[in-house]
């Protein structure tokens, strides 16, 4: 038996997000998985780092599998990417321990949240960055995001209704940058919020980016963030950002 | 009457080319007098600085265009962003002089060819570059490019068969370089043709490039560029290299 730990980018823009659900075959997880299992002839389940939702992409999404195979890691990344749509590519493959686990032995996930600002539209990269025209004051929205960091229960800017699990996490940072994205003649004014933690609830970077967004507008203020934290009640923080403006960039073990 | 000098940026992906022909609306041209007649509530005709194939992009595509109203560059800019499909923006519009015509008064164009080369498929960007997994020896490649400078009967770089006019034109420059573009914790080695000249025949940067690939492949020496130049025949030059991966990166007056 085989232990592969693989690296993948995915354009999200098509796919029902990571996680295989039902009857539904267009995920990530879905379409890894049926290859594999005409590679290897044979059912093989994979285990991702965590789900992304539907729409969101990935840099470096981290998965394992385990396969009884005389073929090494190399010869399985190349096969994998000879037949994975145009949208997915394997980027790294090498062999793990049998205990290694994608999800469960994570320690740190970034996400990374592009949003072009500026009263023109961007067309190339469009598919992965959010156009907000209006102004965003990140000086406010660096304020706002301070008081996330650290171990929190972040129940606040959790997506799902159901979840039964601990909604506590620990932010070790959150980054706000800007940058101007030469494009020919034209600037494209882009933001980049960066979030880096232990783990990252159910639309939960979504969620903080939309509340940053609207503190960034002004509708709210900087100083209410603390209580929405503190609220622990998902109708106190903001909208849950689109999908499409968000990238997994990396996992750390 | 008013005349307006707008700058283009448009994904060709899912279009027939920049001209209108025949039935077809499916082409930028199409698509822009369509909206404008339907701004301005006339026929209005466009004049672009020159054609793009089907699926070529545009970082800074020029065209000029008259009409008679009360509303100046800025505003009519922003109308025309409103309406324009995703893939197509203005990035700048201007009042310019009844004289102007965007392709008789081009004095230069600048088209880039993107290339990423290296075994691992590129997801992101992936509708903007060539994707050519050999080695591709740059140097060759370069040597190949001088003779193509200059002012020459570029007829073996002519995609069309029934074209009547001069094929002479002037290549000023054809610059090669190679960077590695970094997308999480993968690289992608990418190699850039630039070709700034005062015009280009149908099909001629594709050629040219197509020709230089296999060059940088081995497969022609750089010492053949010459006779396929002076030959003045289509048969001689290399393979017409795909439309996704070239951009009209700017077009000078």
């Amino acid at each position: 038996m085989k232990h592969f730990r693989i690296t993948l980018q995915y354009d999200g823009s098509r796919y029902d997000g990571w996680q295989k659900q039902g009857n539904t075959e267009n995920t990530i997880q879905g379409r890894i998985e049926a290859l594999l299992a005409k590679l290897f002839e044979q059912q093989i389940e994979i285990q991702g780092s965590g789900r992304t939702d539907a729409g969101v992409h990935a840099l470096g999404q981290v998965a394992s599998f385990s396969v009884q195979t005389d073929i090494g890691p190399a010869k399985v990344m190349e096969r994998m990417n000879t037949f994975l749509p145009k949208d997915i590519i394997v980027t790294d493959c090498r062999l793990t321990d049998a205990r290694f686990h994608a999800r469960l032995n994570a320690k740190r996930k970034t996400y990374i949240y592009r949003v072009v600002t500026g009263n023109v539209r961007p067309v190339f990269g469009r598919q992965y960055v959010l156009w907000h025209s209006d102004t965003l004051d990140t000086d406010k929205m660096r304020k706002a995001a301070e008081c996330l960091v650290g171990e929190h229960d972040f129940k606040s800017f959790l997506g799902n209704r159901h979840y039964k699990k601990s909604t506590i996490r620990t932010i070790e940072n959150i980054t706000i940058t800007e940058e101007i994205i030469k494009a020919g003649e034209a600037e494209f004014p882009e933001i980049k919020l960066a979030f880096t933690g232990n783990g990252f609830l159910p639309n939960m970077v979504r969620i903080l980016t939309g509340t940053l967004l609207e503190i960034g507008e002004g509708v709210r203020n900087p100083e209410d963030m603390e209580s929405i934290l503190t609220g622990c009640d998902r109708a106190l923080a903001g909208s849950t950002a689109p999908a499409h403006g968000l990238t997994l960039l990396k996992v750390e073990y």
